[in-house]
C-alpha cells in the first residue's frame, strides 16, 4: 500500500473573527471552537490515521512561528511557509510537490484548518473511503458534504453514476462542480437530493493531480517543475520557494482544476461539519443562556438577548438592554456588531487597512 | 454689604455614567462635557462673582483627594470631606456651620457641582440677583429654571406673587414645591407657564436657613448647634465630623425644608441648564456626525447612527451595523446599553455591587 500523507491548508487573513483573529493570528490558530486551536483540533482529529510525519502544513510567513507552535506534535520541517499567497491552487501543486519528494506513490488529503468537525471517529471513516478510492482509481476525490440547508456560501458539487462501493457505501462520479447558487437555486440543489457541499477537502494521488494540473492549468504545473527540478538540484526549500512561488499563477483548484476535470469522483460525508466562517456560525458550538446569549469571557448581561458576547478575562463587559449584538473585546480593539452585519466585518477590516493609524490592529 | 459665599455640593456615586464614572471619581470629576471635570468648570464659572476663599467644596473621603487636586484655585482648607453621606439637608447645615464661622452675617448660595451652564455670565448675572435677595429679605432663595419640556425627571417649583423687581426683573415668592410629577402633571405645568424646575440651587444668609432647619427639623439643627459648639470649642473639624456627622438626620433639603417653609423665593434662571444626567443627556453637547453618531475617542463607525461612543485614545471601538447605542470603554470594562435604557445603567451598578468579582470596577 501507498503512503498516505495530509497537507493542511492553513493560510487565511482572520478578518471575519476580527478583533480577536488578526492576520497573523487567523482563525485556525484560535479556540474559536473548543479549547485549542482550530489548526491543532484539525492535526489531532487525525491521530490514529496518518503518521504525524506524514502530516504537512502549508501557512505563510506571517504565521509559520505560531503555526509551528500550534503544532507540536508534527516535524518541524513538516511546516511550510509560502513566500506570498497564490491561492489553493498553487498550494496544491506545492503540496505534491512535496509529498512527491518523500514518495512519488503516495495518496494524499488536503484539508482546511479551521473547519469544525466534532465526530473524529466518522471524520476518520469516511477520510480512509476517501484514501481507498483515490488509491484505487485516477480519480479526484472530493469529499462531499451532505448539505442541511439551502446554503449560498458553498459551492456545490451534483453526484453523478456510482462507481463502486467502499465498504458500505457507495463512491459516486462527480457531474459537475458549481459555484455559490443564489437561494433559490440552492434550495432546488437541496430538494434534488444529488447535491453536496463542497467542502475543499480532497483527496489524490500524486500522479493524478500532477496530471490534472499539467492538463488543466499548464502554466501552474511548468512552474511546479521548475521548482521541482531545483529542490531535486539540491537547492534549499525556501530558497526555491523565494525565488519561484511568486509567478506561480494565481487561481483557486476549483476553477483551475475541479471545475474542468472530467474524472472527479466524491464520497459523502457522514459526520458533523462547520466551516464556522462567521460569529454567529461559531455561537452554534457554545451553550446559550436562558435568553440566547452566548457569553464567552468575563460578562454580565441585563435584559440583553441573543447577543454574542467574546470578552476577556478580568476585564468586564456589560450588555444592557440590547438584543442580536455580536460583542467582542481584546486589549486593544472592541467591536459592536449587529448579528446580521457580520458577513461586513472583512470590508470593515479593509477600511481599517486603508487607515494607517490602525493598520496595527490587522 | 455682607460676605458672599459658595459652597459647592459634590458627592454623588458616579452611577449613572459607569464604567467611565467610579464611586471615586464619580460625574463630577470627569470631563463629562467639556474638557475639565465639571467641578472644575463650576469653580471656573463663579470668577470675578465671589472670589476664591469664599468658595467652599462639601465632598467625602473617597473623593476629597481627587476633588481637591480639581480646585487647585481653591484653598486647601476649603474642601470638607463627610465622613459618611448624610444627604442634602445635613450637607446644608453643615455649609452653614462653616460659613458661619467666617462670618455670621454671610449669605451663601448652595451649587451641585456637576451641572452644565454654557453661558457664565447670564449665570453669574442670575446668581448675582439671587445674593442681592437673600440680603435684602429673610427668604430661602431659589433659582428655578425655566423648563423648556415636561420633564418627569425633575422637581418643580410654583411661582406666587412679586416680591419686587431685581435689577429689571421680578423676583418671585414660591407656592410651594413638588416632586418629580407623572407626564400629564407635568405637561399641565408646563402649559401654566408659572412652574419652572428646582435644580438644586440655593442662596440664603446663615440666620435664615438656620431658622428654616430648627423650624422644620429640630433633630437635625440640634445636632449641628453640637457641631459648632466643639468647633467654638477648638476641636478640629474633621474630629468633630467624625464624632458627629453619622448621628444626623438623613434627609434631603427638599423634603427637610424647602417643601414646608413659607418663606421660599425664587429667582428665574436666564441662561441655559443641564444637568446631565445620562450618556444620552451628555451627548446633546457634543457635535454628531451625519448619521447622528456622537463619537469621543477612537472609533470608527460604519453603517451605524444615532450611537454614542465614548473610546479612549489608541483603543478602537468598531461598531458596524447599529443603532441607538451607548458604547462605552474603559481600561477594565465595557458598556454596551441600548439608548433608551440608560436610566437602568444604575441599577446594572447596583447589581456589580453585589457581586464581590466586580466590585473594584465600582
Amino acid at each position: 500500500m501507498s503512503n498516505r500523507f495530509v497537507v493542511i491548508m492553513a493560510g487565511g487573513r482572520g478578518e471575519r473573527f476580527w478583533p480577536l483573529s488578526r492576520l497573523s493570528r487567523p482563525k485556525h490558530l484560535l479556540p474559536i471552537v473548543g479549547d485549542s486551536p482550530m489548526l491543532t483540533q484539525t492535526v489531532d482529529r487525525l491521530a490514529g490515521l496518518v503518521p504525524a510525519q506524514n502530516i504537512l502544513v502549508i501557512t505563510n510567513r506571517e504565521q509559520v512561528a505560531a503555526v509551528t507552535e500550534a503544532v507540536p506534535s508534527l516535524p518541524r520541517e513538516n511546516v511550510i511557509a509560502e513566500p506570498v499567497g497564490r491561492d489553493t491552487a498553487a498550494a496544491v501543486g506545492l503540496a505534491a510537490v512535496l509529498v512527491k519528494q518523500r514518495d512519488p506513490e503516495a495518496v494524499f488529503a488536503m484539508l482546511p484548518a479551521d473547519h469544525v468537525i466534532h465526530d473524529r471517529a466518522g471524520f476518520q471513516r469516511i477520510l480512509e473511503r476517501a484514501f481507498l478510492l483515490a488509491e484505487r482509481r485516477d480519480v479526484l476525490v472530493t469529499i462531499g458534504i451532505q448539505p442541511t440547508e439551502p446554503a449560498t456560501g458553498y459551492g456545490y458539487l451534483q453526484r453523478g453514476e456510482i462507481l463502486e462501493n467502499i465498504g458500505d457505501r457507495p463512491a459516486y462520479a462527480v457531474r459537475r462542480f458549481v459555484e455559490k447558487p443564489d437561494l433559490a437555486t440552492a434550495e432546488t440543489y437541496l430538494a434534488s437530493g444529488d447535491f453536496l457541499w463542497n467542502a475543499g477537502m480532497f483527496v489524490w494521488r500524486v500522479g493524478v493531480i500532477e496530471a490534472a494540473l499539467r492538463r488543466h492549468t499548464p502554466d501552474l504545473a511548468k512552474g511546479l517543475r521548475g521548482m521541482e527540478n531545483d529542490l531535486a538540484a539540491g537547492r534549499p526549500l525556501d530558497d526555491v520557494l523565494e525565488a519561484a512561488y511568486a509567478g506561480l499563477q494565481k487561481i483557486s483548484i476549483d476553477y483551475a482544476v475541479m471545475e474542468k476535470a472530467d474524472n472527479v469522483a466524491t464520497v459523502e460525508s457522514a459526520f458533523d461539519w462547520d466551516d464556522v466562517g462567521s460569529w454567529p456560525a461559531s455561537a452554534r458550538h457554545f451553550p446559550a443562556d436562558d435568553r440566547g446569549n452566548v457569553v464567552r469571557g468575563d460578562a454580565v448581561m441585563e435584559n440583553a438577548g441573543n447577543n454574542i458576547v467574546i470578552g476577556q478575562k478580568g476585564k468586564l463587559i456589560a450588555a444592557l438592554g440590547v438584543e442580536d449584538l455580536i460583542i467582542v473585546q481584546t486589549g486593544d480593539a472592541t467591536l459592536v456588531c449587529r448579528r446580521d452585519q457580520a458577513q461586513n466585518i472583512k470590508s470593515l477590516v479593509k477600511r481599517l487597512e486603508g487607515q494607517s493609524e490602525w493598520k496595527h490592529l490587522l
